[in-house]
């Protein structure tokens, strides 16, 4: 039973407290209903690495609310590590939590946009995705990998009128956790949650003759 | 004397009928005054080309208008000819047109918005600055040209709070030239000017803390 | 037992009939000792997906032959198919043949070139692993994490005088399997395995003040 | 009149003492006759930023020598310079010396190679010509600019078996000049001008089915 279908329906994976939190926000206020997705903490539980389960997420959404608008894949492990510290399952684990997550969620929810005509898959990439540095051998690797797979599926399904998105996030999101780790991280020289969000919401929003695949953002202070 | 100063004040230079048309309404609508420079038919007339028209026509817009806070540049020649047939003469111009346009307006505004402690640089780029194709050796050359130009103004000056962007164009713009050009051009797989003009106020309206630098748009259908 | 330890020795991961029996030799020809690891028909039998088949290979390598002055990574599974078509399964054997096995090799190996002060890891990368194309979405995901990866190593161990090196392979390598599939392949728009081997030769022999991390190769009909 | 015809000729253009005195010395040692061209200290005077005089003299070396097959194109002018500090001529004398030089001299030789059925254009680029950084607004946008021109020129003229290929030099070259300019550079954290020329001349020889279009050297310590 889905009431309310005049309104599109967002859904988060990877959803969290920080930019997670901002964008269900942001997109709420601009009249999405919004689904999160985590494997704690949000509205439907699940481990996005497993097909299983991510299939089971998406037919209990589209059950319940209908098919999405919109999905945002959030999902990711951030490792920072020397090379020879980075065991084998660390690497492969960080390359699931990104990379096979959208994989699974894109099988799950694809085939149902292009039926309702209609979709935009958003994802989140990192600089790492950009350019492999120095202990980011199993991050980078992962990152690459999703910018890949988003190319490919932009090539294979933009023409079916699903628009598919690789936003760079370049520089630290303000959140307790980073404040933590950076303990002297000024404020603007973050990225603000809410400010983040925006360019999700706007690439949800861009009209079928103007797409955006690939848009990065950083703080005015970051060095690139 | 300028009134009305609560308003934002946007400037559009290489206006013209198609997309910039498009751009001084979508800024209109959200509230900017908008200035127009071009050869003919603007606001305000110069070749962008020459650095003392670019002087003059900064000076005078600061003197009636005050100082820019966007700044979009859509100056180009564009070149599609067999590298034989390219005369240095053609390469020059195509280059002067779309790079040594730029480097004058950059010079002539950046100093007055670090000064206001704000502004915008929206620089219109296109497929052609990041592959070079067979025939385009000088439009390649001169789009190759103004990116690496745009980045390194965003490295310089983003630090001091101005924001450079470089908007990818990909696919052809809807207008009466372009039909003409391509007759069997079909509306929704051309990018639509007015679809493409948001992108531009995305940009100028982004909160500090997510500045996009490089963002491409294109149609649904366009092959990349 | 390792005599013949004047010779320079280099490893082939990934053999096969085609690049990599010409790469073995032409190292040959130049005066290296080549040995070869597969999962079969090779000198040593490994799956180099498994980080202890892997270490136990370098182990024996090293007990026989010494430690490894160049080791080529050319292992890949070719995977071309709808993204619909494609499953969980293929797409995780997909990466685990080209970056797992990478990233199990580097872990296995450069801690011994380390310490020898010399050492060069080349990786055969594919055009998919710079642009994501329609139907490659397995392929081009793993291509891009292997050339992530690749980037990570050479800015992590380069300072250590450890050479890494990413070969972009654009183009069809004329073999037997490769008629098969194009049967109108003409020959000198295939890329010949012995002209491709010289690259790899090329890149192990250069000097330390002039190192290659990325280079592209492609028959000079190839559409780029 | 020329003798000699059976060694390959080879041209320099921009010929200077470093990187150019090697190159001629590694190209003269592999066989080939080599001819010189710069404004001062070379075999043939002329200023490569004017199409009349490059056309002068590649008829005087086609009269004298016959059709190049390798030429070597370095003509560079280095601008570091804060962005209000660089003016218009200075901005536009960077641009014409990179890019005008290099559109002057595949104008006058790619129609004689075309015809002779083969022939080498190798275009010496720079970091700066794949990130535009700050106080490089001139010298970025004009290495740019010759990219752009150095993949148009690959992809039309391929085809006619006529080699294009960039160079990314990514690291200060060894010499009186730089030793100057940066007086505690240490020897092998500089590219070794001889190191460097083995792949001009690597890339001059390649065979036909495996072309290299871009190749990156830099020394091993050099941060990327």
């Amino acid at each position: 039973m889905h009431n309310n279908t005049s309104k599109p329906l967002a859904v988060i994976a990877g959803y969290g407290e920080g930019l997670g939190h901002a964008i269900k926000k942001t997109f709420e206020d601009d009249g999405y209903r919004v689904v999160t997705i985590s494997r704690e903490n949000a509205m439907i539980l699940a481990d996005t690495t497993d097909p299983n389960e991510v299939n089971r997420a998406f037919s209990q959404i589209e059950t319940l609310y209908g098919i999405p608008n919109v999905v945002i894949c959030n999902t990711a492990l951030l490792t920072i590590e020397r090379f020879f510290v980075t065991t084998s399952s660390q690497f492969e684990q960080t390359w699931r939590a990104s990379v096979m997550s959208v994989f699974n969620i894109a099988q799950a929810v694809i085939p149902s946009m292009i039926k309702a005509g209609n979709g935009s898959l958003l994802v989140t990439g990192a600089t790492a995705g950009m350019k492999g540095s120095k202990n980011f051998s199993a991050f980078a690797s992962a990152k690459f990998a999703l910018r890949g797979l988003t190319q490919s599926l932009a090539r294979e399904f933009q023409p079916n009128r699903i628009h598919i998105a690789h936003l760079i996030i370049d520089g630290i999101i303000w959140s307790e956790k980073s404040r933590e780790r950076f303990p002297t991280l000024v404020k603007d020289h973050a990225i603000q949650p809410d400010d983040a969000a925006m360019t999700y919401l706007y690439l949800a929003k861009q009209p079928v003759t103007a797409w955006t695949h690939e848009v990065d953002i950083r703080p005015y202070r970051e060095v690139f």
